[in-house]
């Protein structure tokens, strides 16, 4: 799609300082940050001898799927069929669908993008489930089945080993069906502050994941891999050695959910904030606080508030104002802010943020340099 | 659009029962419920003998504007410029742009504007801003200035009545500007539960509205109309009488937010839910909740929890549990639902719900008759 039908910026790429006067609320990517990061879990995945396979619900967009394999990520996770089909039509492999997918309108579009993506693999967590798939993928071949076991999030997945077992007997036993690994996603542990409660939580369900494994291994079925895992837990998934595939997804965008988090022992931000929602004071006559155009609309509401990291006074702080609009709390310094001025904002949870917005206006410091689509963005 | 671009579920439509059998998560719109409410409302302004210019950044839909003004609306708000610029490409006459726009990039795609909807209006709260605005419209023909006065949100508007008397008299003063209107939106009081308390707060308001309406008509610039008011103060303004013409939006979908509230002292709820997620059961093995294909992206989480309408057993209650996931906590008679099982989720906050969507799917019953584009999402 071309730059001017993503965003009316179009205008602005290339030309110096554009970035800071840009046509706001925008959804901003650094791409300096957003490669470092990058870099740094690929080399974190190196060191821990781990497969990663990122999550595209963070992202929904192809070209950072691509840059996250070049770097060595072996395909990456989709939520839901739209993000696989468009990965898929990117010509990406090593897709899995992480969301058991069920209903007769899920199925048959499942299969439609087995055509675009015959090496798919998807997640399946009840035997009707795990039957209904069976029947939609018919004679077109076995198509590979990842067994989704709940590890305390008590959303999707089988309950115990003995469910896990059975759902991998029936998956082994049919023919339309492989079975290729077991799913196992804390994603309740993700954002436990401090790394040593993350690490005590992630070992009770990581001995739940060895006694599944075990189970498996003595009914003649043992995984061929373990995917779980997210930002969260990357630098405690391979010390208890439970899981060999990481899900990590938030780690190319680097939230300020996850800012309040310890990730490692040594280091507890190894990710740079890249994602920010650029706005602009559009009222200023208040004592305490200006007000800016980004509201309930241009932000996730679930996490904590945005954060400031350029343009605002020290010591400002965000609060939501409605639809459209928030204020810049200007705090004790009071100092003050004019019409005009542009403030970036860190994303406070990237995932439900990014899924606001048609594109990102990626930048290189002071200038913005493209203009991608947020492709996976809309029906699910 | 084609509906089978907007959405999996096109070739479901005028299927009888087809309504729970779509691919889920889906924004439905009880077409019935929603001419009901257009209906009540515009009913209600001929009662009052208010004027009514319903805001658009509820729905984002042509098809829901002109539905409106049908029944007698003399136009719509527009938070955003692509609101504007979708509703004026649809014929749409009569638009106010209710946030001041700011800034070149949006000045100079307001005046692209013009030529599709030479009749709009816009809202002004600074004298830069009015300035601004002056520049831009040069001699292109007076452009319509609605001064914007806080009334106690805090968020746009002139801070008092000498301020709005001066920004009043430099738009008359301007040849390239037309002093319109006064906008006076008190924003935060709509959902203050009890009636009394609201018609309360709202009386503290209007005496300032009154002093502002006097002040400028002391200076020979009695505003044409006095726009503002909500779905929640819809049943009180007219009784304060300094407000002439009603900006509600909410009341078209009637949401969770609002059924908290007593709007009238008759009727608590004059408004019936017309606008839902319709979500389906992917996983059934907990004891106390099952799990549905709705979660933070498929939901406003600003407001409160969404409520279930149909589908869901009695007592039964929502919880978010991540991107795409929520539960269906059973509650004490623990009435289980089966993997497939689809219900309906009256939305918690309709404008950022809405948001989210790219389509309604318009049902009469539980027949889908038609799918509609949510055309100004986007882009704001």
């Amino acid at each position: 799609m071309a730059m001017a039908e993503l965003s009316p910026n179009a205008h602005l790429a290339g030309v110096p300082g554009g970035r800071w006067r840009m046509h706001t609320p925008a959804l901003v990517l650094d791409l300096d940050a957003m490669e470092r990061n990058i870099a740094a879990m690929a080399a974190h995945c190196r060191r821990t001898g781990q497969k990663l396979r990122p999550h595209a619900k963070s992202h929904k967009s192809p070209d950072i799927a691509r840059a996250q394999i070049a770097a060595g990520a072996v395909g990456q996770c989709c939520a839901t069929l739209r993000e696989a089909e468009t990965l898929a039509a990117a010509g990406i492999a090593g897709l899995l669908i992480t969301s058991p997918p069920t209903g007769a309108a899920k199925l048959a579009r499942l299969m439609a993008l087995r055509a675009a993506a015959p090496d798919i693999a998807v997640a399946a967590d009840t035997m009707s489930g795990l039957a209904a798939l069976a029947d939609a993928a018919g004679g077109a071949g076995p198509l590979k089945v990842v067994v989704d076991f709940d590890v305390g999030t008590h959303r999707t997945g089988a309950r115990d080993a003995a469910a896990v077992v059975a759902l991998a007997r029936f998956a082994a036993a049919s023919e339309s069906l492989e079975f290729a690994g077991l799913q196992a996603y804390y994603g309740h542990l993700q954002h436990i502050e401090s790394f040593d409660e993350r690490r005590a939580a992630v070992k009770v369900q990581s001995a739940r994941i060895r006694e599944a494994v075990a189970a498996l291994t003595a009914a003649g079925l043992a995984p061929p891999f373990v995917t779980g895992g997210g930002t969260g837990t990357h630098d405690i998934d391979h010390r208890d050695g439970a899981i060999d595939e990481l899900q990590a997804g938030s780690y190319v965008f680097a939230d300020a959910q996850y800012d309040a988090c310890a990730l490692t022992p040594d280091e507890p931000r190894p990710f740079a904030p890249a994602l920010f929602v650029q706005a602009a004071v559009v009222n200023d006559v208040h004592d305490g606080h200006a007000v800016i155009d980004a509201g309930l609309k241009s932000f996730a509401t679930d996490g904590p508030a945005p954060v400031f990291a350029a343009g605002a006074p020290a010591g400002a702080t965000y609060r939501f104002l409605g639809d459209e609009h928030g204020a810049v709390d200007y705090g004790p310094a009071n100092d003050r802010l004019a019409v005009g001025a542009q403030l970036a904002c860190q994303v406070p949870h990237c995932d439900p943020t990014v899924n606001l917005y048609d594109a990102y206006h990626c930048v290189r410091g002071d200038t913005l340099v493209d203009i991608r689509p947020v492709a996976a963005r809309g029906n699910p």
